[in-house]
């Protein structure tokens, strides 16, 4: 398999050189990636790869996805990494694993292919990873068999570009979130769906992020995704692809950021000599080598846990949590090995360094995976 | 004096709530504050405060002039605080310390009104803070006794406001930097002097850093600053001065963002109760506050061994070490407890995360701070 | 103030150098110190020091009994210090700020001399830091106005050569234990009164280390220390002084550990040349070295504070915590710079690593510091 | 393969029960283990395990040699492992790989059984990691075809009881010692050899470490092992397979403390309930566990590399600074859990942190790990 992910990663970089890297300054300055760039991603076959073939998908092992993701990272394209992760990794399994056989070929080709951005749609303002307060509402209308969904939603990757939102809400709110609440596949535009102004990050300037609100969006009953009050269940059920998935990211990036970093102290001169024949930089990267190397030995093994249907919660979410970790020292140690220019933003090791600092925070804060490892361990 | 520094504190809040918060969101925007603003920082007196009363200052002691760099980085104005630190505590004490009478009489008076603003361009491309590598030169013309200056220099905060740069220049290329540079006061416009556009910076948004270029610039004898081949040596004088101010910063900034984190943390809830109810918060808490207080004493003493005139290099270097590594931490954690919010630029902490980041670097990175440290120790 | 510290702190070096070096090594071996050396510590004045010259002390300010703790550990005798600290940093002082005057009278003139050895019974098996869990019980007897005292006592410094042990013990069960303690003053040998072995520990091998036991002790109405149900009033008066004499312990020895490190690595020599010449021990002495004045500027601030009667608990905890936490890390790394010598008692620094490492544990874990400094932050 | 390591392992625990832990506490306090052990691990199978069938091994993969290593660490018999360490996966592997078929039918067998135990007599005092300050000679007399050793060694593992001492002699000191060591299979007792005093080491205090003195020893040219002046060879061949062993004893021993922890702090009570319930205690152990899953995971894929006889210098070399820095990180945490218990050493995690303090040193110190990690990155 080997062979054919190296091959898989070259056809990757070949496209970034040709498709994003001319390109990209410019998408980060105005906040956004052209919609046209998703359709040549699923152009080149690299949306949803593990998709099974029925819906269109490559059927290839989950190893390929994840691949999609680290290797834009490694490249330095933090944004449309993440923008990849939820569409394809997250959003089109969601599906794939709750959606009932129409939703799955309505849906999941075209996610293959582009033609539908995929995003979804669990945060509120003021909730963050507490997912009880859940505030938003879907109600179900007896006359006409539909829902009407009211409530906002922040934090949203692909807020802009997003065709379908998967849209979680309380559909009981007698009792707890995690009883109550459904999930809906939304199609955008409809009636009283808004998307709010692209937010102010310090970092992943050209992944559109956005508050979506919905006043009285009304959807047909076959727009629910998986059982009625059971979105807990399917958010669990995906719960070990997602997070392996942001840890895959995380990976691909510090592992970018060492190899640019190695690259530029054998190259930059200081005191007469590269900085490569300083003891301090050279144990600096013997130890973020040896870190990621540790992480990568991990990562590797979770993929085969998955393969074979062995990855739990709590083992993904170690992961999730040492890789975004990891990612956050690397790329701020790497960044002072470049000085000056760490700082600038035409420097990709400036922009791998906010664009880290959210890894730790979505999908899950670190303190989060604690809480989830900690239970696993103690039992409650 | 604590009576002083309070009530001078408090007259830089009120300023800063009047003339800043207003529009700095804008400014952070455009990339620099209006050139007005100096001015109007001179009105209020915060501007080389502890410049003797003779050339237009307060004449008070530095630590009112440290107080000016902490509490703008206290009340988030990270670019504001590092503009008046070159301006305030390098550039007007350059003049002071190293400069003739005429040199201190003319400039340092405008520059407590804010009518000159300062910059000082020391380093160049490829050279970071090796400061032997300089390439920039200052020719003698013995015919009309001037000094032909050319070079490039670059990261120079006060880029595009300063109407005085302080330049830095071999005048001597048969030996070693240290002993051939001396330092010119350049008058801007002058011909020959072009600045360069605002550097794309991940942080200090508002603050203007360019890169300067002088070709044939020409100035008299009389703009020499210090003694001929003697521009380290006035440098080394201030060096003390110029890490404690960088220090202070630091400080500033650090006890600033847990002021905010804690407010935030006693505010938010989540599952249920504030995010302090949590052991891992308060925990978190207690040791940044532990550090911050570390610091803090740290910092008065060294304000103290100044005003002595018995603040040497290695401890101030310790002190620009100790509460810049220290800042950089804090603001990570902090940023953490605020989650997603953390990551976006209407939060002060998100710019105070991305703010803090060169501090390590300039000023002399902190692996600089520990060759001296180690050279004072080691007695080499 | 300074010059009688150094004549001070000369006069104990000059005692340790005759009186203890000679011995130490076979004291470690034994576990234990002579009785003696109470005695002689006593001669020299080094006991107490900050009694009022009224009950025998000197009457000088705090900072004198905490150089005898922070001077003994610098200079390699970890378990001499923590004995002296208890003895006169914390009961002397538990005596005098709440003794009656008669009790004033009868101790601590004698503890000045080293004629009565102090110890204080607080922590019980299975309770550590957790006072409110406190078993021992102490029930008055109207009949003759005497108490009895029943109960075991864990971790007691200065256990086998204690002739005074101040006793905790529940006086109202029906109550909280802050609200239901006294303390009683024991005189050993008394009946009911059995000490246990010494502890075996992994450092401060010479430091005698026990359980005691109190089976029907009977003593008077006029031993008790303080108010009746008042005992953790008491403690609290003192808390700050007795975490303070923990914290000043730490920066002796840290300080200390560095002072031989820095030594050890200009004399050592690998690949061709002493150690000090490579960046990594230069860099990791510099970053040792900034740590340890931060603290010291830090400490020596809560002398000043405590001077003046203004060091909270919460302060006097930050010092407690941030000097045994950089304790431990200081004497980790100088011991790695020793290499395979570091791991050999016969090396100080070997003793200095076990030593330390009981520093962030007794006298309240750095767990309970945070809690402390945390309620402090948060109003509860 | 994993059923069979299962079974080994459940068979080293029975044995452990009933050979050592009865007896492991005296042990510890005589500073040495009885000979009779050695016999009786090799009567087990546990020594030299994957030593091939024909010389009285087992023939099984590495994996099942290591795992001893692992598990006496993980059961808190720290000093047994480091004795089974140096005899099984090092001197045994020498001869396999570099003796001649006589040797290794002379001692492997015996190696097996715990007839001859083998020691390895690199390290001299004064020089450390650094091999080239190597000052023992072994002189050729053409004579009688002998070699004449003379020379002292330190930090000798099975100082004691060995049989065999692979002694380290330059045989050339007209080059460097790279080019001019050889080996020698020292035969003890024998002429001019002497052992010296147990040293006296903070931690593995039942694990003789001694200084060996060679005063004209003289052996015949049929102990030379491997080539002549080839000694550095023979070692370097051999080191993925030593540091990996030191790794394997690592991760045992990080993993064996938190278990220990694990338990503690779901029984032990504080505040009225356990330990387990408190946030700082489940981050704590979430992280930890985390950690020890990267450890295991890299150190399994470093087992599949050796196998396949792939495992380069540079990477074993991570596993070595990765895992005995991460035990040394762990055993410490842990040790905090278990409060003023932790440095009594009747506890396991007592004698686990002095154990686990020697770890980042011999064997190559984390520093010379970082040396070659970076050599390896950066070509030189």
């Amino acid at each position: 398999m080997q062979a054919e992910l190296d091959l898989f990663r070259k056809s990757i970089e070949a496209f970034a050189e040709k498709h994003i890297a001319p390109y990209f300054d410019q998408w980060e300055k105005e906040g956004n990636t052209p919609r046209e760039l998703w359709n040549k991603l699923g152009e080149e076959g690299f949306l949803c790869v593990d998709i099974p073939e029925e819906y269109g998908g490559l059927g290839v092992p989950y190893q390929f996805a994840a691949l999609v993701v680290e290797e834009f990272n490694r490249l330095g394209y933090g944004s449309i990494s993440v923008n990849i992760s939820v569409h394809a990794n997250i959003v089109s399994h969601y599906i794939l694993s709750s959606g009932t056989e129409e939703q799955k070929l309505h849906y999941l080709p075209k996610m293959v292919t582009g033609e539908i951005v995929g995003a979804i749609a669990m945060t509120e303002p003021n909730a963050g990873s507490d997912l009880q307060g859940m505030k938003a509402t879907a109600v179900y209308n007896e006359a006409d068999e539909t829902y009407t969904i009211n409530g906002a939603k922040t934090f949203i990757t692909n807020g802009e570009h997003s065709d379908l939102i998967i849209v979680a809400a309380r559909t009981d709110s007698s009792v707890r979130a995690s009883k109550g609440t459904s999930l809906f596949l939304v199609d955008a535009p409809i009636e009283g769906f808004e998307r709010g102004t692209n937010l102010d990050k310090i970092g992943l300037l050209s992944c559109d992020t956005m508050e979506l609100f919905f006043e009285d969006v009304v959807v047909g009953k076959d727009k629910l995704l998986g059982e009625l009050h059971g979105g807990f269940i399917t958010l669990m059920k995906e719960l070990p692809k997602e997070r392996l998935s942001l840890a895959a990211g995380a990976l691909g990036a510090l592992e970018g950021a060492l190899e640019w970093t190695i690259q530029y102290v054998k190259e930059r001169q200081a005191f007469g000599q590269p900085l490569s024949n300083f003891q301090n930089t050279r144990y600096k990267i013997a130890e973020m080598k040896t870190e990621a190397a540790m992480n990568r030995a991990f990562i590797e093994k979770c993929y085969q846990l998955l393969d074979r249907g062995e990855l739990d919660t709590a083992t993904a979410s170690m992961a999730k949590l040492a890789c975004t970790e990891a990612q956050g020292r690397i790329v701020d140690e790497c960044l002072q090995l470049f000085g000056g220019y760490g700082y600038m933003r035409e420097y990709p090791i400036a922009r791998a360094f906010v664009d880290a600092r959210v890894q730790r925070i979505y999908g899950g804060t670190s303190e989060i995976m604690k809480e989830i490892i900690s239970r696993d361990i103690f039992g409650r």
